[in-house]
């Protein structure tokens, strides 16, 4: 039984939508990261303590993307993932990684700034540098979503989890004003049932 | 022919050292990041303006780890990249994401804040904020070099490749101190005939 340490609505939200897509049980556990401190058990899981971690048998990840990576190829093969000699796969490699290095990372700053900050520093220079180099990367989405419902092409893969995550995030909360095109994609995006489920999970047993 | 923009110590010598680590073939094309303006040209290419990109055939392609797995996919199999059924698959893959993701785009906000803020904004909370969690994911780096010469075990990967860029970048240019542990590993990858032929060719015709 695969174990992902996360929850609500954090980069975990990727993990398990992979899980949901591909019909794979797992187990939640749920981690608050605005707890003063971390539980020891996960901290032995991720000493650098952040979210989401997976463990399936003796195999102990971090990072989101590697996981969903680490999922795909290891009980795929599975439409989420184009295979090397598919048209599309540099497309869907490109999205796969844009969403968390190029976007969600950079939004990281931004995020923190706003909302755990000291009053004075909210407007900081580096937080207004990452929210520019954010907006320049999400070019690249929208040019894309111009000829194509979903980044790789016609059909949707892990690329559109990883990106819409980010995109998600950007909105709602830090400030990011999307178009309509990627209004309208994030939709198509977090319309489908496996992400509904997953977020039915990431939330179960958290008092909101 | 395959053609690298970027040059110089940018990420795209990731992507050229997976090309002579493979010993492909390969054309660079220099792109001057400090310049006012980018050649229309390379505009076209990568209309976000960041680098390295790739055109390969009808292939254009942005992200240096994306780059690099679709290289190491296209035209592997390679020793760089381990097979999902392998025992280290997990660990290369965490590493290979880790490399950008959790450790040098964390840099970015700090290189621009110690080189193009104004005096002022140097010091600003949201780099500092970059810094710190860039020190507590690098703990993932030094725990795994504690057990391993290298970050998906006994042989060198493409993981290595990702993770020592950041590294290098960090204790170059962004006042990061690595131990004792960090520093020879980075020596042990830099020392291999392909990285340096990988910085030899990205300095080529560039007046320093």
């Amino acid at each position: 039984m695969i174990t992902v340490w996360g929850g609500q609505t954090s980069r975990s939200i990727r993990v398990v939508w992979v899980l949901e897509e591909m019909g794979l049980p797992y187990r939640l556990r749920q981690v608050d990261m605005l707890a003063a401190e971390r539980e020891p058990e996960f901290l032995t899981i991720n000493p650098a303590d952040y979210i989401p971690a997976i463990e399936d048998g003796d195999v102990t990840m971090v990072e989101s993307i590697a996981i969903m990576e680490y999922l795909m190829a290891r009980y795929g093969p599975t439409p989420l993932a184009p295979a090397p000699h598919d048209p599309n796969f540099a497309a869907y490699q490109q999205f796969l990684h844009l969403g968390e290095a190029g976007l969600a990372t950079l939004m990281m700053p931004v995020l923190v700034s706003r909302f755990i900050a000291p009053e004075a520093e909210r407007d900081n220079w580096g937080a207004t540098w990452c929210l520019q180099s954010f907006q320049k990367r999400l070019t690249l989405v929208s040019r894309r979503l111009a000829n194509a419902p979903y980044l790789a092409g016609d059909a949707f893969t892990a690329a559109d989890i990883s990106v819409a995550y980010a995109l998600n995030l950007a909105q709602r909360n830090c400030g990011i004003t999307l178009g309509d095109a990627e209004q309208a994609y994030l939709a198509r995006a977090m319309g489908r049932d496996a992400y509904k489920r997953a977020m039915e999970r990431s939330h179960e047993g958290v008092n909101t």
